[in-house]
Parts: C-alpha cells; sequence; structure tokens
C-alpha cells in the first residue's frame, strides 16, 4: 500500500521542528533501534528515529512522514515478540520510551500513563496506593505499557483477569495525518458511539500511535497460594488443567515441560524436578480459608489426573519463585541456541492434542522445541531452538515455526494469543482468519491510514 | 449518506427467496415490529419485516436491500432503551427473533448463541452444566443475546464481572453486502489480526448483523450475601459507594433514590423505607467466610458515611428479593407516566455531583427524574416521567433530558454507559466524542457500509 518516497526526505526540515536530542540521525544511534527482541536479521535500516517527549513531538513526526510519504514504525521498550517494531528501509522510528510520566488517581482508580512507561512502573505506582494494575506479560520488567496496548499483551494472571484491553479505558491516539483524538476517559461503562478504543489496543502500531493511555486499576490482589504437580507427560497436565477450569477460576495456570524445566534449571538452579515430563504451577488467589480449599481441588483434580508429586504453599514469596522460574524460560532457552517463538492458543481442551502436535513436529525435523504455556487460557510458547549460525538447522526450524502455526489453526485455534502477528507470521494470517476477513481489515487500515504509512508489512 | 429509493422495492422479489412465514408484508403484523421500548413516536413505517430463521435468511434480505438501496433496520428482542431498533419509513427490518438455539460446550467453557436467545435462556442453559454467563441487564428475562451485543450490554454484575463485549469470543456478521464472515472462536486469547470482533461489539446494527455468537461461560456464581443500607441524601450513599470500591470487589452495588424507592413500593411493597434518601443494594460473592468480612466491611464503610441501618443478609433468595425491585424499578416508575430513559454515566467518585445536578435540574423544570444506578461502575439511570399527553410537560422533560446528558458529559462523562446511543440520543453524541472523533467513526462506517443502509439514524 505504501508508495516509498524514492528521494531522501528533508530530515533538517523534521529536526527544525523538534526540540535538541529528539531527533538521531547518526547511524550508531539509530542502529539500536532497528529491531525488537526477536533481533531479527531481516529489519531495515531507518533514516532517523523520534524519541518523542510530548504527544505534540509525535505528532510533528507523523505529519512530517506523512507529507513525505515516509513509513513510520512506532516503538515503546523494543521487548516486542514478533517483529513489530524491528524497522523496514527508509522509515522514520518513533519512539515513545521518553515518554514516562503516571499519575495514579486513587478516587477513580485509574493510572493515566504515557506510552513508554514501563508495565512494572505502573504495578509499583499503583501498589504505593493499595491499587493493582493486572496484567502480567512475563516480560513486565522491561516492556512498555504502548507496546502492551499495541498488542494486547497478556501475562500469567489473565486466566482470572483477563489482558490489557480489558483495563484501557481511554487513549489518546495520533492518527496517520498526524491528527490527536481522545478516546474514552475514566469512564467504567461507556458505550457512545463505535468501540475505537478497542479497535486500537491490538493494532499493532498500524492504525495510530498511543501517546495516553488510561488505565483501570482494581484493589490490590490477595495474597496466593500456589501450587506446583508434576507429571509424567504434558497430555496429563494439560488434562487436569482442564478439570481444573470447570469448577475454579484459578489466578494462575502454567504449564512447563521437561525441557523447559530443564533449560531454566540449568540457568537458575531451584530444584525443580528435572525427570518430570511436565510441571503445573497453579495458584489461587481467593481471599481466607477458600484459598486454601481452591488449591486442595486443584491439587485434588491433578491427582486425579495422574500428577506424581504436588507441593502446595501458602507462602507468597515461595509461590513468586515458581512463577518467576516459569518467567525464566525465556531468557533460560535462549542461552540454549538461536530462537523462534511461538505465542499459538486453541481451545483449552484441545491443548494435549497441540502439546502432542508440537512434539511431533519436533521430532520429525529433528529441532528442538521446549514448551511453556499459559495453560488455563491455552495460550502456549514453544519456542524453536537451533544452534545459531547453523543454516540447515534454520531452515527446519523455520518449518517447524510455520508448521506449530498451521498445526493450531488446523485445532481451530490462534497463531497468536498475545504476542500479536508483527512482521514474523504474516504469512500465516490469512490462513486463519480467511481472505474474506483479510479484505475486511484491509478496508479499516485503507479508511484510517490512506497512504499506508503506519508500521507498513505489520500486524496483518 | 443513504438514498432511499424513490420507487417501491420489488418485495416480490425477496419473497421468492424466502420460505413461506419469513416475510411480513401486512400492515398490522409489521405495525408491531415498528418500535422498541422506547414507543418512539418518530418511528417510521416499514415496507416488510424478515423474521429469519437462519443466517442465509439475513444474507439474502440484505442482499436484496443492498441492491435496491432499502434501509435495514436489525431487531433482536425490542427491547431496546434507546430507539436503537425503531423503524425508519420504507425500511426492511431484519429480526432475529425466531434464531433461538443455543449449545452449551462444557470442555472449551463457551455457549454458542443464535442473536434471538435471550439473556435469560443463555443463563439458563449454561446453569444446568454448573456455568454461568454473568452479564445480567435489567431486562435479561426479555433481552436477546443479539441486542446485548450491539449495544454491549452491561447490567448489575458488570461492576465486578464486566460487561458483554467481555465475554463475546466469536461472532458471526453479515455485513452490508450480504456477506458473512466470522470472527473469533472459541479460544480465550486472540490477537491475530485487528480487534473486529470487538468494534462490532456496540455497533448497534449499524456495521453488520450478528448471526451468531460464542460466548464466554465461567464456573457458577458463589452464593451471594447482601447488603441493604438507607440513606438520608444520595450524596451520602454515593460517597460509600467510592469507598467502599477503594477496598473491595462487590459483585453488586446498586443504588435507589426516594422517588424510585418509593415507586417500587406503590407497585410491588415489599417493606422498602419509603423515607429512606436513598438505598444502597449491595452484594459480595466472595467465597466461604470472606464473603461475611466483605459485607461487614461495606457496613462499615456504609456507617462512616452516615447510613441510618443496614440490614445484612446470607439468604440468597432475600438478596435476590433486593435485586428484584431494584430491577423493577423501571416498570414501576412507568405507570407512573410516560418515561425518557437516560443512562448517564461519571467517573464513580463524581456520583454525588452528577445527582445533585439531576435533582437541580428537576426542581428547574418542573420534572420528576426518579434515578437508580449501577452506582458501583458511575452509570445511572435518572427517569424523567411526565404525564401522558401533557404537551408542555414533554417539553419540559425533553429539555431536562438534554440537560442531564450535557450535566453528564461536563463532569467528564458518557451519555450512555450500557444502553446505547439509539436514535434519542445522537443530537448530544458529537458534544461528548468532539467532530475528531465523529469523522473518525464516520470513516469507519463508511468503509463497511457504503451505501448507508444499516441502520440508518441509529448510533451516530
Amino acid at each position: 500500500m505504501t508508495t516509498l518516497s524514492k528521494d531522501a526526505p528533508p530530515l533538517d526540515d523534521l529536526a527544525a521542528q523538534l526540540p535538541p536530542g529528539v531527533l538521531l540521525r547518526e547511524a550508531d544511534a539509530v542502529e539500536k533501534y532497528r529491531r525488537d527482541w526477536t533481533r531479527s536479521e531481516a529489519a531495515g535500516m531507518p533514516v532517523a528515529v523520534v524519541r518523542a517527549e510530548t504527544a505534540e513531538h509525535v505528532q510533528t513526526a507523523v505529519r512530517w512522514a506523512a507529507a513525505h510519504a515516509v513509513p513510520i514504525v512506532p516503538r515503546g521498550a523494543g521487548s516486542g515478540l514478533s517483529g513489530g517494531s524491528c524497522s523496514v528501509d527508509g522509515c522514520l522510528v518513533v519512539s515513545t520510551e521518553r515518554m514516562r510520566t503516571i499519575e495514579i488517581d486513587v478516587p477513580t482508580r485509574t493510572a493515566v500513563v504515557l506510552p513508554g512507561a514501563l508495565n512494572v512502573e505502573v504495578k509499583r505506582a499503583a501498589a504505593e496506593h493499595g491499587l493493582w494494575y493486572p496484567p502480567d506479560p512475563s516480560s513486565f520488567e522491561i516492556c512498555s505499557i504502548g507496546g502492551n496496548v499495541a498488542t494486547n499483551a497478556g501475562g500469567l494472571c489473565c486466566v482470572k483477569y483477563g489482558v490489557t484491553t480489558d483495563y484501557v479505558l481511554g487513549l489518546d491516539v495520533v492518527l496517520a495525518d498526524g491528527s490527536l483524538v481522545r478516546l474514552g476517559g475514566p469512564r467504567i461503562k461507556d458505550v457512545a458511539g463505535l468501540s475505537l478504543l478497542k479497535l486500537f489496543v491490538g493494532s499493532e502500531g498500524t492504525l495510530g500511535i498511543v501517546t495516553r493511555a488510561v488505565l483501570r486499576l482494581v484493589p490490590a490482589q490477595p495474597p496466593v497460594a500456589t501450587l506446583v504437580a508434576t507429571f509424567a507427560t504434558v497430555e496429563a497436565a494439560a488434562a487436569s488443567v482442564v478439570a481444573i477450569g470447570a469448577s475454579t477460576r484459578a489466578s494462575m495456570m502454567e504449564l512447563m515441560d521437561q525441557a523447559s524445566v530443564n533449560a531454566v534449571e540449568d540457568h537458575l538452579p531451584m530444584g525443580l524436578d528435572r525427570s518430570a515430563g511436565a510441571l503445573l504451577i497453579a495458584q489461587s488467589d481467593s481471599p481466607g480459608a477458600a484459598r486454601t480449599a481452591e488449591i486442595e481441588l486443584m491439587q485434588r483434580e491433578c491427582e486425579a489426573h495422574g500428577a506424581t508429586e504436588c507441593f502446595v504453599t501458602d507462602d507468597p514469596q515461595e509461590g513468586e519463585m515458581f512463577a518467576a522460574a516459569r518467567r525464566a524460560a525465556f531468557p533460560a532457552i535462549e542461552r540454549r541456541g538461536a530462537l523462534m517463538l511461538e505465542d499459538v492458543g486453541v481451545p483449552v481442551p484441545l491443548l494435549p492434542e497441540l502439546l502432542t502436535g508440537i512434539a511431533a513436529i519436533a521430532e520429525r525435523l529433528d529441532v528442538e522445541i521446549p514448551t511453556v504455556a499459559h495453560a488455563g487460557d491455552g495460550n502456549t510458547h514453544p519456542i524453536i531452538v537451533y544452534p545459531r549460525g547453523d543454516e540447515a538447522a534454520r531452515e527446519r526450524a523455520a518449518a517447524a515455526f510455520a508448521e506449530v502455526m498451521h498445526l493450531a489453526i488446523g485445532l481451530g485455534g490462534t497463531i497468536t494469543g498475545e504476542h500479536g502477528i508483527g512482521r514474523l507470521k504474516r504469512d500465516a494470517l490469512p490462513l486463519q482468519l480467511g481472505d474474506d476477513v483479510m479484505a475486511l481489515t484491509h478496508r479499516i487500515k485503507a479508511a484510517l491510514d490512506p497512504q499506508g504509512i503506519l508500521n507498513p508489512g505489520a500486524g496483518f
């Protein structure tokens, strides 16, 4: 859709409209903004980076880009896992990393947050007032709210508390023409007009750039109790998840397979059972005695489905150690080689079939695919590992990456539960959505960004 | 946007494409489909009604209407409170009242529901399997899921459990050209592509007609405990709501002012305190002993904010009597005269100001405005009552209707929290959203319905 300008765009004009230090043009400085966590080799070279300090800087950048048909790649903390903020050649990167103000409004129980603020910073600011911002991607210590909104990020507690979109009450968005619209506000219920707010959440920077978010906060989470159950197979663990979900709303329900347990133990030894086929880490945050009752119920279901060992703790810090072990899976596995990270989801009862199918793909294509999962949501992260620099292995990994997505689609699932399509999963998207939904998507894109300058090549 | 065809559309052509009994053309029969619960006198006269039995019937109707530039007014159970399914002259009403199948899928904890199924029917079908569909508009016994999706309906429990959009996992939608797209599915987390699903929820039939919904179910609600607190003033009751919300997630937090208490007592005597300035009806559904602790905490906050009496019950049926009294407010007040029903919301801490402002408008314009509220969400229903047939009073009521909306907007609120804009609130919408958001809305409408045949005059 984008017609790239063939001439070098007039960066001096842009520089003149911004305060010193906002526009980066030096190759060394720009290089640092080329890639997100995927470290994609396909990333192009930006012409410059705008490190916006205000919404006005974003507007200035977008107006300039629109005038000169320069593609824009919006960027938060650069922790994306699907290549959504990897650059394209000749683009202007618009980074919101410097826009980090957080204001907690206790009476309305909202946080008014600029997009560069980290998720953990919002959580901490809320906690100072006895409040809680639930969404908790595993990367919560390094990912930004802007990126969370762009991908509709999930996390561990969303099995009970929902995902980012459930907490976004308002957004300021800079549109493709540089105008700024304010959607929603600190109102819990509001159905006036189309649900534009919800359309922008998860749009991966393709419809606008978020410059401010009003986030819903809730009272602090009660203390959690934790169950760690050991199984001989991932299938038995997954069956337990289905059974537990029928009667109980766990506040966490995570699964680690044997390979991911061993990778974490290598990296961060904490005595996890290396011989287990799978671990289930479940939590309850129900108040008072109900917490114990729920954990006991979960334990009974696990034992009924073949758990070989169950460990229970009421100590929140001990429970957090296990959650941290689960979150450590990405960095731990990354030490084993280059990664291709999946984010496939299926209807929860099909988890066993998905996990069995993934194992079969790994064996057939001779790649390692350790898998962790937000099992209670049916959302899994198979992590395809291959030796760095081994081109044949890389090709097998790429084949496995596609096959795992096709497997999920075949099971009525999705190729991305929480990371977004980015630039890595676009090929598989039409297979999931169908040509009609793709066409509908493109009609909306054309209506909002007729030049196609916003994050071209990402999202769909 | 719509150019109405000046010639009579060829209804025989449409009749020939549908089974007998699906197309209604007789004036008497059509008359019954002219209006929703608003009974608007401004409603136009349809040319015919399609009582679709299948998605294919809806597609046939839309294709025919598109070919002949006939406006379509989609209709569920006709219980809308904003005129969204009131007819326009020359329209084709597409009713989904006959599409009522409900299938509960226990393993995925979803309900696959055709749009004419009533909310209460979904709840009952889920309950047979120990599951729960939370959204509970006061009209849950007579409103349809299609209408709930079209308005993103709320209800009493959404203060803890969220609104319709939070439970919609998938939709089949017939678009303005008669094509059918399937969005989402029985997957808890799915961020593949734009959030089109969320865009259709709350679009009031202006972007497409829902022909099937996949709804998320959760484990059955635990038993509730109920607190009924009496206050001298609505302001004191509202202040209690704000204080309680800072620490507790009530599963219901409803407010009734003196006039609505008295209207309900006249209609359905149950011993409510007629002298009270306001009643607060709060519930907790926390499990076990935590329920009692939460109710006690709420009681302490109410007493600290001036409650003159507190009644507590652990008996769910007794609690439901109070909830039913609250839900009876509309029909009870309707017996007092003609109504204009508001649905304004504000940030929760501004509830006292909103309620004080409404009382001032009532006094100045010499109209009665009994008010009930989903107070925990800041969503209120001021109900403007005037004597039927009194034109001067009707004009004062209309002035009050506009002033209450302007008051809410001035407090940073919304003109509709859960009923939708329909045809009654369109004048005030630009004041709330601003011209830029209205323009964005119209761009999306034009992209999806270029002829403007879907529910023209409704929604925005």
